[in-house]
C-alpha cells in the first residue's frame, strides 16, 4: 500500500539544510543560557486534558489536538460529547507544563530555579503561510526570584544569545503592567474598563496615536481621560529618565518602587550589555496574556517587522495552579522566527573542519577498503565530515549534487591506483 | 483550579541532571554521525492515521495514541467506530515517517542519502518500570547504497559513538537473513515454517540449544532436520572464518556472494575499528521485524544484559511504500538505554569551564550591580557557568543545594565591601 506522501495538514518535514540551522540555534541557546546558570528540563508532549483546559491558555484552548481514550476506557456508545472521548491532548504551550512540573518537583529543585525548555507545541490553527501546527517553543523562566535581578539576567542572557547569532540593531521594548494600570487610573478610566483600554492601546503600532484616540472615543470614554492619557504618551521619553519623570508625575497612583525598579533594569542592562541593541521604555507595550504582574518586555527586530520574543513577570500564576505562591519571570523566544530569519539570510553554520567527499570506484576489492576507511578515520577525528560513497556512472552529476550539500573537496579512489 | 501534578500515565518529567546527559548524548550522536556524512532530518510527531495503520508497524499498530478529528470533521453522532473519530496519531516509530519523508522529498535529497533522526515516539504500552509511553528514538539510515559499504560505515559510526561515550568491551552480533533462511532450508525445514523456526531460534539466549531442540520437537518438526540444524550451530565459530566455512557447507543453498559479503563486513570493521568491541558472527541472531532482507546486527552489552541497539538491511520496504525501489540499511540506537546506563554509572558530563555561584547580599544598591554583572560576563565568555542569586538567610542550606547542582565555587558580594 502506498503511503500518503505529504505530512498531515499544517505540519512540515524538515530538510537537512534547515535542520543544520535549527540544531545550531538550539545548541547556542543551551550553551548561552547554560553560562547564565539555566538548566534544561523537559515535560511530556502529552498533557492531561484537564490541565490543558484550565482556562490559563486563553484562545489556545480552542486549538488543542485531543487524544482519544484507549482500550476499555473508550466507551463510544455511551459518549455524548467530545469530552467523554478524550483523556489527554498535545500541549499548546510550555507554561502549563512548567507549572505542573514545578508543582510536582519543587522540592527536588534549587530555589531560585532557572529553567530552560525547548520543545514542540501543537495548535490546530487555520493553516497559513509560515505558520505551522507543530512548532518549537523555547521558554526561559526564573522561578522564585522576587528581585529585578531576574529581569536583568533574562534580558542579558537573551540579548547575548541574539548577539552570538549575529543579530544587530534590535530593540528590547520594556514596560511594567503596574505602570500601564497606573497611567489608566491617573487618566480617570474606570478600573473595570482597563482591559478594553489596553486592547485598544495595544494597536498603537498599527493605528497610531490618533487611531487610538478615535477608538477610545468610540467606546464612549470621557474626552478628558483620553486627552490626559494620550498627552502622557506624547511627552514620555524612551529612556530610564522617561521612567523617572513618569513616576514623579503618577505620584501615589503608582506603587512605590515600581518606577525605580524599571529604571534599574534599563540602566543596569545598558551599562553591562555586550550585544548591539537598545533598551527602550515603551509605555504602550501591553503584551496579551493577562497573567503578567510586573515588568513586561518584547524583542523588536526591524528585519522581521515584528516581535521575535517577549515575556515578563507573572508572580501569581504558578501559585494559582500549585497552591504555593511562587514568584516567576520568563521569556519566550521566537525560535521558528529566528530560524526563518537565518535561513532567509543564507546563514552558514560554522563547521568544525570542513566537509569532504570520498568517491570509491565500483567493485573495489574488499582488501583495499580498510586503507580508505582508515584515512577517513584520521580525518574524522579532527572533526572533518567525510562522506564516503561509491562512484557513479554520472560522476559529474554526483559531484554537483554533493556540492549542493556543502561538499567542496573530493577524493577519488580507483581500483588500479591503490 | 489546581493542576494534576503528575505527568499523564506512563510518561515522565525529566529533571536537570538527566537532561544534561540526554543533551550530551544527543550532541555526541549528531557530531559523530556528522563526521560520517549523516544529515539530520525531522518529521512531524503527528502522522496520517492511514500511514500508521499500514501493517508495517506490526504489534505497534495496536499501541497508537490516536488524535480526534477537529471542528466540523468530527461527527460524533454519526460515528460508528473508532476509525470514524480520528484522522491522525502520534508516530510509534521513525521508520514509517522516514519512508513517507523519502517518498515526498527524494528529488531534493542526495543519493545515497544518509539520514539521522532523533525524535520522540509514543506507544500506549502497559506501563512498566523503566519503560515509558513517550521515548526518544534514534535512527540512522543509508538509503540508496546497495553495497556492503553501508553496513560497514553504519557499524563503524555507531561503535565510534559508543566508544566516545566511554562504553567498552561490547559486542556487535551480526548475521544475514539469507544465511538464516539457507540454514533452515539446508536442514530440511519446510519454507512455510521458517517464521515459526526463527521465533524459537530467537530464544537461544534464554533457553539454550537444548531448549530450542525441545521446542522445535514440540512443534512437530522432523528429528533429522532439528539435528542437522542444531549440529551446525555447535560447530560454527564466531569469526569471519566461521562465515566462510558455513558458506562452503551451505553451498548452492545460499545465494552467491552472501557469505563473502558478511566476511568483508566483519574483517573490514575488525581492521579499521577504534572502539573497544568485538564483531561476532552469530547465526542465531534473528531480529524481530520481517522486513529485513540482508545483514542484520545487534549491539550486545554485558553491562546492560541485553541489546542497546540493532538494525539491518531492508531493501524492499521503502519501495513498497513509495513505489520506487530503494535499497536501505539502518541502525536504531537504544537512546533511552544508553542514557539510563550513563545515569546509573554516575557519568559526569564534561563542562567547558566549571560552574560557579555568585551570591549577592540582599538590597544591594542598584549602582553596584553592573560591577558584579560585568565580572560574570567576563567569566561567562570563557564558557564558565555563572549562577547569580540573592543571598538567603540560611546561606549554608543555599550553598548545599547549589553544591548538589554541581556548583563547587562560591563568590560572595556584600553591600559594604564593594
Amino acid at each position: 500500500m502506498a503511503l500518503k506522501k505529504k505530512p498531515v495538514t499544517g505540519m512540515k518535514d524538515i530538510l537537512p539544510r534547515e535542520m543544520e540551522i535549527r540544531n545550531y540555534v538550539m545548541n547556542m541557546i543551551r550553551e548561552t543560557y547554560g553560562t547564565f546558570g539555566f538548566s534544561s528540563i523537559e515535560t511530556p508532549c502529552v498533557e492531561h486534558i484537564e490541565n490543558l483546559c484550565s482556562k490559563q491558555g486563553g484562545e489556545n484552548e480552542k486549538l488543542i489536538f485531543k487524544i482519544l481514550k484507549r482500550g476499555e476506557k473508550l466507551k463510544l456508545e455511551e459518549a455524548k460529547e467530545e469530552a467523554d472521548l478524550v483523556d489527554s491532548g498535545l500541549r499548546y504551550d510550555l507554561t502549563v507544563p512548567l507549572s505542573r512540573y514545578y508543582a510536582n518537583h519543587a522540592n527536588e529543585l534549587p530555589a531560585p530555579f532557572k529553567a530552560l525548555q525547548m520543545g514542540n507545541v501543537w495548535r490546530a490553527d487555520r493553516p497559513q503561510r509560515g505558520r505551522f501546527r507543530q512548532f518549537m517553543q523555547c521558554d526561559i523562566d526564573i522561578l522564585g526570584e522576587s528581585t529585578y535581578l531576574a529581569e536583568i539576567e533574562l534580558v542579558l542572557a537573551t540579548t547575548t544569545l541574539l548577539g552570538k547569532l549575529d543579530f544587530h540593531n534590535f530593540t528590547i521594548r520594556i514596560n511594567d503592567r503596574k505602570i500601564l494600570k497606573a497611567m489608566a487610573k491617573y487618566s480617570g478610566f474606570p478600573e473595570e474598563s482597563f482591559d478594553t483600554v489596553f486592547i485598544i492601546l495595544d494597536k498603537m503600532d498599527k493605528i497610531g496615536l490618533d487611531g487610538v484616540a478615535e477608538e477610545l472615543e468610540k467606546e464612549g470614554f470621557a474626552k478628558e481621560s483620553i486627552d490626559t492619557y494620550l498627552g502622557m504618551f506624547k511627552e514620555i521619553t524612551n529612556d530610564a529618565d522617561g521612567v523617572r519623570l513618569l513616576g514623579e508625575k503618577l505620584g501615589e497612583v503608582l506603587e512605590p518602587g515600581v518606577a525605580e525598579g524599571l529604571q534599574t533594569i534599563i540602566s543596569t542592562v545598558d551599562s553591562v550589555k555586550t550585544a548591539d541593541f537598545k533598551m527602550s521604555f515603551d509605555p504602550t507595550l501591553v503584551r496579551g496574556m493577562s497573567y503578567y504582574t510586573g515588568p513586561i518586555f518584547e524583542i523588536a527586530m526591524d528585519e522581521f517587522g515584528g516581535s521575535v520574543g517577549g515575556g515578563g513577570r507573572y508572580d501569581e500564576m504558578i501559585g494559582k495552579f500549585t497552591g504555593n505562591q511562587t514568584c516567576a519571570c520568563g521569556f519566550s523566544i521566537g525560535f521558528e522566527r529566528i530560524v526563518m530569519l537565518l535561513l532567509e539570510r543564507g546563514y552558514e553554520v560554522p563547521t568544525k573542519n570542513g566537509k569532504k567527499a570520498y568517491l570509491i570506484e565500483k567493485n573495489m576489492p574488499a582488501e583495499k577498503l580498510p586503507v580508505i576507511l582508515k584515512q577517513a578515520e584520521e580525518e574524522r577525528k579532527t572533526g572533518t565530515q567525510i562522506n564516503i560513497s561509491i562512484m557513479k556512472k554520472n560522476k559529474k552529476f554526483q559531484k554537483e549534487q554533493m556540492m549542493s550539500e556543502g561538499y567542496t573537496e573530493f577524493v577519488e579512489f580507483f581500483r588500479d591506483r591503490m
